[in-house]
């Protein structure tokens, strides 16, 4: 069978390889992106879905408008509204999870050739849904206060890229957030440039103690002409469920519109029952709860994951800690000749029965190969002290 | 905003700008595609949720599989079975509606200038979703036994498309049933000329009377080596309910590999909770006796349909009485200087307060101007009869 084209742009990742030896007995895992399971808040959803069945069913199981369900617009608009960003319902559209406004800003805007720039690091499944259709990936470097604000600007007037990517809160892998100052002046660069910004948002809500600086969708208001280059992704799967697959998209009409075509032939719409649950959640009033719980839990978990990486691998790992979001973004020092290479740690943890992802996927180019990423997400307090314990054999 | 090249191959349908007429206060329509909601089991769907959400739903309210949920491909794999075909749970990826399906055969499949062969006519959005990847689209022409079988092997030989898409089950929009003979004529050109053909099976369930005759899937078995050039895509939308956005797709390993990998980028996974709805909702003994009421009910409005176009249209339009699925095709005859342009027909029927679609967009190339679909899925038999009535009015 002869396969288009596209698909020799990109690899089955090695992350995936990784990920079949998780089912390993005992294994303590810090490799996925996955929320806490045990902090869904499954009694809401069924009420919200018994209630959405009981009453009129019929339009929520019937095809619905490519653009999404209108109460879950509305609901959205007002929940970003509470965040600092004025969204009007129509400013927005539906998406099935928020994989899939990366997939439709990839199809709406990228052809074959096309520079894109994103951060080194950043998250996989976007550096391979671009690939797919045809990009040429730039990485701009970060550091704990994200991208380098000055390199990206360089790199824009030098590449003229189609788009740029960025996830400026607790990004993934990086868990670095953005300062103020530079968001600010990444919208002027944008304005100035006349460059397409993406602003990948899921983890935004995660913060452990002071709310993290206004998404660039929420100071676009400061910055004139910035919210027409200004498109932004945000997603119920870390706030609420990532098994509902129900996220959006936030854009100029232009794109917005070209975006629904695409829709439509993608997969028509985002599953209406999934939609009007999200709908439905959000006027019972549960969400502050649930998410303030999510936030207790995150921030405890990483203080311990950041306590035990200083006691157990002091000198042989670097890191910031992260102010919000579900990552550890660190780094092999390879002093004292201990192992430097992310890759053959990852080997030898897995064989001490704990698991983490390398960080050289995550790059699109030139990986640095004594990056890891490790979740505290997933495994609770004392999963992850015993956990750290077992890396700190790994190193051997 | 500079947008993707690709988008240039496609347009807003003409369709979409009819569909905003459809508000209009007391309009009939036969214009969607859309099932009767009433016929929706609505009660069995809230007890399959209500079921899957009281039951240890984290892992249905987490990230899943991107080939699917596992209980609901083994649903499918019986459901197959029931209908004659022999498909391994792996054997299947579940997809956010056949939508899904069409939009990674494209991706996975299509590089620009591809050669596709459709029936003329054939849906509509599989034209777009294919366009949108850069596919040059042939049309083979049909007749009430579905598409000319002999004519479909000429332009094989002379295009040597990517693949060939079929309907062979009460097409949309042709409500045509492909004979058995020419079935298995397709399997063995398929393999003689080593062409993909993906068959699309959204309306094999909707027959009236006798079942119709198996599916190209069903009848691989018989036609040695068709297995390996043969794609099929089930959904649940016409037989369950669209607003889930369930469908599948069966294929060769390589491509489904393919495909799993494309699906990854495109919406990481179908929702679990949708999914494992489906899958309740096949464990219940309920879709039989579901079923058994939408046959019933169509195979009454078709006969409806029929008796009144025959009464209140007789000479002016010409069609074959489908045996299933959800459409009547016919053709405006445009003797004794009536209208023969179902454009302006469709906008005089507006008028009128009756909606169809003309059926010139359901053409790759070449539209004949005289066709016309009218759905009988929505409108009940009393409405059916108005409708048509009106139908004469506008004929003026």
């Amino acid at each position: 069978m002869k396969f288009a084209d596209r698909l020799q742009n990109v690899e089955t990742s090695a992350i995936r390889e990784l990920f079949k030896l998780l089912g390993k007995p005992g294994i303590i895992s810090f490799a996925g992106g996955f929320p806490d399971p045990a902090l869904f808040d499954a009694t809401g959803i069924a009420q919200a879905s018994a209630a959405v069945l009981a009453n009129n069913p019929g339009p929520v199981l019937q095809y619905g408008a490519t653009e999404g369900y209108g109460p879950l617009r509305e609901g959205i608009s007002r929940f970003m509204a509470g965040k600092g960003s004025t969204v009007a319902p129509d400013g927005l559209i539906v998406t099935t999870g928020s994989q899939q406004a990366l997939d439709l800003i990839g199809k709406c805007m990228i052809s074959p050739g096309d520079k894109i720039i994103v951060e080194a690091p950043t998250f996989l499944a976007t550096i391979q849904c671009f690939r797919l259709y045809g990009a040429h990936i730039i990485g701009a470097p970060i550091d704990a206060d994200g991208v380098d604000v000055d390199r990206l600007e360089q790199l824009i007037d030098e590449h003229h890229p189609k788009l740029v990517y960025l996830i400026p809160t607790f990004g993934n892998p990086s868990g670095a957030m953005l300062s103020l100052a530079r968001r600010k002046r990444i919208l002027e660069i944008a304005v100035r440039t006349q460059t397409l910004v993406v602003e990948d948002d899921p983890y935004g809500e995660l913060y452990f103690d002071a709310a993290p600086p206004p998404s660039l969708l929420a100071l676009s208001d400061t910055v004139p002409g910035s919210r027409e280059v200004l498109a932004h992704c945000g997603s119920f799967s870390k706030i609420l469920s990532p098994g509902l697959r129900v996220g959006w998209m936030i854009a100029p009409p232009e794109l917005l519109t070209k975006a629904v075509m695409c829709k439509q032939f993608s997969d028509a719409h985002t599953s209406n029952l999934t939609q009007a649950i999200c709908a439905q959640y959000l006027t019972m009033d549960r969400l502050n709860d649930a998410l303030a719980v999510v936030r207790k839990t995150y921030a405890e978990r990483a203080c311990v994951m950041a306590q035990c990486l200083q006691r157990d691998l002091a000198d042989a790992i670097a890191f910031n800690a992260p102010q919000g979001g579900m990552f550890f973004w660190a780094r092999l020092t390879g002093v004292n000749g201990q192992c430097a290479n992310a890759a053959d740690f990852a080997k030898r943890a897995i064989d001490q029965l704990v698991a983490f992802v390398p960080g050289a996927p995550f790059y699109a180019h030139d990986p640095d190969l004594t990056t890891l990423r490790l979740s505290f997400a997933t495994a609770d307090v004392a999963k992850i002290e015993e956990g750290i314990g077992r890396l700190k054999l790994a190193l051997g």
